[in-house]
């Protein structure tokens, strides 16, 4: 892990950027921290880091009003990292379907979900084992948002992560559905009702499967882009409650 | 309204014992008022005001520590309250399909639940108005818990209602699906995903009716009666954020 750039948030976060052999990725620690940080690794869709940061700068300053160190890492076939040729033909499949108004076929949200998950995973954690030997960064650490079957995946590989926080999107693969019930860490599911680009039904199916005794999802109006601020602060209330 | 009782809790709450008329209810203020405070109706199931007593009295401690005043009233038929026959022959055709292992019909349902909602809610509004004519207590006033059909019914009716709380339960008529349409009110609505004796469909089919542009469902684990600390404290919030 290499730090290539630092600066100072107004409200004292320290920003940094690094690269961890290829991939990029950003580190944010609170202004104050007298103790090593427990840490929210920051989840987002893959529309590359650079296009995605005004909003996941804004959870890690929430995180870090909280006492948290928040990172996150591009995704593979994202922002400025190599695509590959099955991703890419799966995105023109799915484009041409949405455009036709003919539904996603399995094997479409198959080609591109699952190699991404494939590759992900691996790479978060391998983030986690660089931010974990910083000695900002202590621990526990949860998981938040994102592709949401990189999540489940990362709950299920990664004994490091204590606490889940998801937000339901489609596009999740059949087979992440019998994943979801070897999830046992405590979750917090957000679901946006009137979504219309995601399907609902799917989304309680998934929350139905999770294995975790602790789970809980939080429903709420507004439109995909539209979670309220009260949700958002349940979130982080939810990390405030696994993560101290 | 003519109080019947008065006692001061450990935590300097103030409880007083009323009846309006026939009806016999429980006001709860808080320990220091400076200005009149809002009020929470607190709804219950039709199990009697005694046997409901020691979660009434936490729900009213929480409302008075955010700083509410808390009241409710025995519904009809209920505790000391006279039985009606048509009421008792439903309990019994209820009982009779429990036990049988048989569907409760729609028949059961609402000679349950419609005269019960015809006779409690304009004595919820007659609690109101002599409330409200209290000069400890101000305004506005939110609608919590109990049979949801009666909250339901409550919301559409009576303006001073700014925000409800409700729990997701079994038994609701097919009427009050159209009812729910005309509520427009913010709610908050629980649900225990692993609660067997609720029809988790039909809640979730309530909650898409509801009319409200604000609407929010927390689904939570732990069977019908382990509804999380943390889920109260976020229905608490929900109040606390539209009464004050």
């Amino acid at each position: 892990m290499h730090f290539t750039s630092e600066k100072r948030l107004d409200d004292g976060v320290l920003e940094r950027e690094f690269t961890l052999g290829e991939i990029p990725g950003v580190l944010w620690t609170p202004a104050s921290a007298s103790a090593p940080a427990p840490l929210i690794l920051l989840g987002h869709p893959p529309l590359g880091l650079h296009r995605m940061y005004p909003r996941l700068a804004g959870r890690a300053r929430q995180a870090a009003a909280d006492g948290f160190a928040a990172a996150t890492i591009e995704l593979p076939g994202s922002g400025d990292r190599p695509r590959w040729a099955a991703a890419e033909q799966a995105r023109v499949d799915l484009r041409r379907a949405l455009d036709a108004g003919e539904p996603v076929t399995d094997e479409i949200v198959d080609a591109l979900i699952l190699p991404l998950v494939e590759k992900a995973v691996p790479e978060w954690q391998a983030a986690l084992d660089a931010l974990l030997a910083l000695p900002e960064i202590g621990g526990p650490v949860g998981y938040s948002g994102g592709v949401i079957s990189i999540g489940i995946r990362l709950a299920v590989v990664e004994p490091r992560i204590v606490a889940a926080g998801f937000y339901a999107g489609s596009f999740v693969p059949r087979a992440m559905f019998e994943e979801a019930r070897r999830v046992t860490v405590p979750l917090h599911v957000l679901l946006q009702w009137d979504d219309e680009g995601n399907d609902r039904q799917a989304a309680l199916d998934l929350f139905d499967a999770f294995g975790s005794r602790e789970k809980t999802l939080h429903a709420n109006m507004g439109g995909h882009t539209g979670v309220p601020q009260f949700a958002a602060d349940d979130a982080a209330r939810f990390f405030a409650r696994h993560l101290k």
